[in-house]
């Protein structure tokens, strides 16, 4: 047995010193400081294609620049509507803002601010996304499958995670993208008679032969939803994954897919059950940066 | 002000005499209470068209039959493919079985078993999904939206979620039910060379066209998720639901759409300022059976 | 493997006949299911001594009478100075109001209110107290214990939670009274200059001795706290306790005594390996009605 | 307003850089901002006692150099008896260490190790600790109260956090001293027929003199419980706390105490209406080191 080392906080110390202090303690430090080592191993093991897939309000939030962070080191990226709506808006040049879960909404819908917990985002936003659309509707009527609609946003703007996705051709999937903003936006054209023909199951062949032909498996999945379950499911069709970590402030016992354990998925085969796992109930915008200040400093050593 | 009734439990009571007295006392049980009151409310109220979102695995848990009860009440259903993939198993002839979070995964494996938190389900369910969708594949060729897609499996059942969803035509949509293992089912087709041509964005224009025509609007979200976001987003093109509760157990402060309270909808325009709504923070197979047994009782009362 | 037997429900269904389909489903209602029967097999088991920890504030919540029927069965009771201090304010004729935890704090405080989540109390009850304290005072200066000096309490009013362990002699057990508003009014007589000798340790002999010398030791832990502590601590003296129950919203990755599940104390030697148990995460005001109400109509049936 | 200024992560990054750069985004990391910041603010306000309130088991979860540092600063401390027994546990010589919540219970007692969640004791401690209290009970025989009672503690073994409150006169208050292995250990010697005379409520006059002669008042909470309650309850007698931040991972609608947002302490009297207080929903262990962290970096700068 391994004694705990009470951590000892420094002037001057570094995140990456941190996150090994918590490696070794107890509690949810010690998950974070597994979380981190099982990231970076996943991250330099060359045979391992690596999975993230983001649920959560994580752009609006202020995680963009780490995503895109991630996106430089990941193979495959699931995420939701929600984020890449709000990675397009900040690419058209708008913000989010500090705001403040105590204000009142009925006020705030007076003013024209959209609330999103303690995040402001202005309701004009949207003229901005209309715009984008309508001038560039011609792009996108020769997308087939979601992937490339999403690729096509990210070539036109070059900026943010779609950009980002699409300059380092890393394959994004959004199976639930008719519920955000940018589904919005294609009802408004299909409102105004225009057509485009995204089918709602081509990308799953993508997915699932990624996950199949992989040397190795290696999952990062922050808050669950659709882009964990999408994920999960391609790797029913593979030898499971070899890492895995999960970030979430769910909880297994309510049962559903988000707060489920990573060990569950050995039982459906998702999971090798000799593999690397380790979950963490953490707020995502306080564990994601300890784990990628830890990742920065260490990725170089050998 | 009024006084708190200290709740009294007799012999013989009723689920709907329980809640009754949840509604006279504090913290959790009085929201119990509340939300059971906004849904008759809203159930009674013939101008109000109710909106359903589940998500989270209901039907492997044992909430089939109470979302069927629910179903002959609300004028629309958003739900995940899971739901609807596990009603089908059921509609099949197979069975989900009491399990325990406990057992040791990769022994489960060995036996076959995939497991869902404390609920079992045999891997063989998905040979009965296989035939089903290669003996009735050509029924689907001609679906062009997912509704009609999840209406076709009703028709051919006639059980079950679906069969009622079909048998009442209520709207049932599943934004992303690619991620389920009816998505698999289409894929596995599409890989034997099959043809299937259903558009990720057509239901949009349904459920916008549901929440903007309706009188008034109510909403009853169990779980968040892709079924609570799809919903919220058609009620930003009408005047805002009027009644409102939700069952989660997720919380506000991690940001996500599934844990915001619904007031957040005010500043977005979803819920009006003067709707009667309600959240409680409780896993939902303890909470709707309470709420249900207080509708039983209350619906046929003038 | 038994199969999952989906939930329905009737119009005039009994709680008790709703606890059971609980218990034959998943999720967080198989939970209440088995919780329901452990607590009704230890009632019924006479050689059994049942141990009952309450911590949070029960009793402004609406639990008193609950709280008042589970003394009819149990043996041993411990909780919060918070909770007898309420239940002292309603013997003494005061009430708690139902309230909400959205009003204006700083507007209640001017009210003349001190809020409790949702529920709301008059400050004006503390006069009720002082003058209680200050009549009854010298009946308290023979108290050696804590426990002598709450059944002194109880003696005094003759009503309520505290009256019922008085009149049925059940040991009553709160290691932090001082951490209360009974405390507060102590302090105020010490203040005075009056005299009290109430020895922090004395009552540990007694709750020990009472875990040691039981033939099977039972405990139903609501909330946590120290109430649960205190007793698991006097459980070590023993063989461990035959049946357990657990009703609380903490979870155990925070590594508190309040969220560890009950299995924890197996290595501690609290509980014995073979000993029946379960955890529920459940607000108690909606988890401890439904235990009452299958409680209520078993309990008489052989 | 203010725009998110989305997070980067930088090689060799310290720590309170990190900190500062989440108090500029969203959600949980904005929090993590801003309780660092109040409390890097009472710090320096020479005018403000601090009052340090911890509760779940901080010590074995290897934050004791943590919580050491942190007493370099306050002026109160009060704590569960939990972590002063393994703070004398640790002093004595003996270690905690790092084990899985996932090992088998009954394992784990047959090779003598108690569990607490994923840290592991030796049964063995037990009689470093009943040798030290035989040893030095004859110093213990005049403690009037909890305090005097650890402080002796502290003076004889003169490490850790007992012996830092006793070298730098920390007043350090366990209302329930009687629930944890140090209370063991009294009872033990009860037992054996020796005599203490520990008074249950004498510490509340300091305390409450102590937030009483404050000119102005700070209060950080770890984990609520009885520490928490305890310094809000003594609050009352003052104008009220003029800082205040709480680290937690209990929510508020389970009504308790330990979840209850600082802002209900207003209508209480124990917060001021324009006190700068926050809360944040996070496991201690990954938001005390962050807080700390910066504290060291900023503590000096004017």
């Amino acid at each position: 047995m391994e004694p705990i080392k009470h951590i000892g906080i420094r002037e001057g110390m570094k995140v990456s010193k941190l996150v090994e202090g918590m490696r070794d303690i107890g509690f949810g430090a010690s998950k974070i400081g597994k979380i981190s080592e099982i990231v970076l191993e996943m991250f330099k093991d060359k045979e391992c294609k690596v999975f993230l897939g983001v649920a959560g309000a994580m752009v609006p939030a202020g995680m963009r620049n780490i995503l895109m962070d991630l996106l430089g080191e990941v193979d495959v990226f699931v995420t939701t509507g929600a984020n890449l709506t709000h990675d397009l808006i900040e690419s058209l040049g708008e913000k989010h803002y500090k705001g403040s879960e105590k204000q009142d909404d009925s006020e705030l819908n007076k003013m024209g601010i959209d609330r999103i917990y303690n995040v402001f985002m202005k309701k004009e936003v949207y003229h901005h996304l209309e715009s984008f659309f309508e001038k560039n509707w011609e792009e996108f009527e020769n997308c087939n499958n979601i992937k490339e609609f999403l690729w096509k946003i990210g070539e036109l703007t070059g900026k943010g995670i779609l950009g980002k996705c699409w300059e380092k051709k890393i394959p994004v999937f959004c199976p639930a993208i008719a519920d955000s903003g940018i589904g919005l936006m294609v009802w408004g054209r299909l409102a105004e008679g225009k057509k485009i023909k995204i089918d709602a199951f081509d990308d799953m062949k993508e997915i699932i032969d990624l996950a199949w032909t992989a040397e190795k498996r290696g999952i990062i999945y922050v808050g669950g939803g659709v882009p964990k379950n999408f994920i999960q499911q391609a790797l029913q069709f593979s030898k499971g994954a070899d890492y895995g970590i999960q970030i979430t402030t769910d909880h297994p016992e309510s049962g559903g897919s988000s707060g489920a354990l990573l060990k569950e998925g050995i039982s459906w085969g998702k999971m090798k059950k000799q593999g690397k796992y380790a979950n963490v109930i953490c707020d995502a915008t306080i564990a994601l940066p300890l784990v990628l200040g830890y990742i920065k400093d260490k990725i170089k050593e050998d």
